[in-house]
């Protein structure tokens, strides 16, 4: 039962296909984005198309670009012998925003999930090793996030890599800057006191 | 700071300045579409821009359509001679859900607000007055929102249908169907005491 033209239905499907958007929240942008001027309108289209068309992934980490080998991988600034694996591109971003790390990153696209039928040949894990294999990579970092899912995936790919014998890491567990330890969890706390530094 | 490529970021833009959207939301939104493959995110494009170039204004009730006249003013089954005020679009599809109204619309596009810069001249007011003008209308039933700027709304065109001596009504405030007293607010208990029919 619709009482909405055709064409406002389907664009309202489309919004309610994204992620996290509901039918209220599709309707609202929809009707939002009928109310733009012509010109918004078409350049929100646009937009869509042209992000689909140029933006691929760098050939060599698989991180987003819209050249064939990204900014990062391109520097000669960077140390291209330290590979940090990420899940997806915005942890790149995380990890950019904090100014510290000068490696280059491994983007994963996704993580081991059985649940989700999402095995290792789903995501950009020989590429990764073929890029060990292949370059003088001294250090892997794994930077998977500290869920179910993340973990094993770090495991995984630690043991794929064992045969370079080539240092692979896990990003540090604590207690994060600025918290309270009134709110950490049993998990984090555990990990806290056993990854205790000296001071 | 920008880690992303230019026509991602420009996509991110977009989805951030659609309302309710923040910057963290519009990156998993932009992300998902370049997951999407090629021709459901063309397809997606094209819904905006179908939608923007064949929906307007219906001629009669300025509810949106994509014909001259919509669906509810082309209707013989309905009754023309009843006109019920909403502010929005969606608001007519409130209303038809309950399947008990059977008279028209017309749709203001938006309530007074002089905050907001919002005139008379801006909403479809006009567009009612030429059209129960015009017409043989017997009631006009203003259901615009029961906040500060529906309630001027309907106030004020209630006022200017005054000359036309037809039967203008309001929306019943009162506690709603299947609430609980406990948490009613003053506001709402005073009007539905006021507001009591008897049984």
């Amino acid at each position: 039962m619709s009482f909405f033209p055709a064409s406002l239905e389907a664009l309202i499907d489309k919004f309610a296909s994204l992620p996290g958007i509901g039918r209220k929240s599709a309707q609202r942008l929809a009707f939002h984005v009928l109310s733009l001027p012509e010109e918004e309108a078409r350049s929100f289209a646009d937009a869509i198309i042209e992000a689909k068309t140029s933006v691929h992934c760098c050939k060599i980490c698989q991180n987003l670009t819209e050249g064939e080998i990204c900014s990062i991988c391109a520097s000669d600034r960077r140390d291209q012998s330290t590979i940090c694996v990420v899940s997806e591109p915005r942890d790149v971003l995380s990890i950019e925003r904090g100014r510290e790390y000068n490696g280059t990153y491994h983007v994963l696209h996704g993580v081991l999930s059985p649940m989700s039928h999402v095995g290792p040949d789903d995501i950009r894990i020989k590429e990764l090793l073929q890029r060990v294999a292949d370059n003088d990579v001294e250090e892997v970092i794994m930077a998977t996030n500290p869920d179910t899912e993340g973990e094993a995936t770090a495991m995984y790919i630690s043991r794929l890599l064992k045969p370079f014998q080539i240092k692979v890491t896990r990003l540090a567990y604590g207690i994060p800057v600025g918290s309270n330890l009134e709110f950490a969890d049993d998990a984090t706390l555990n990990r806290a006191i056993e990854g205790r530094t000296e001071m």
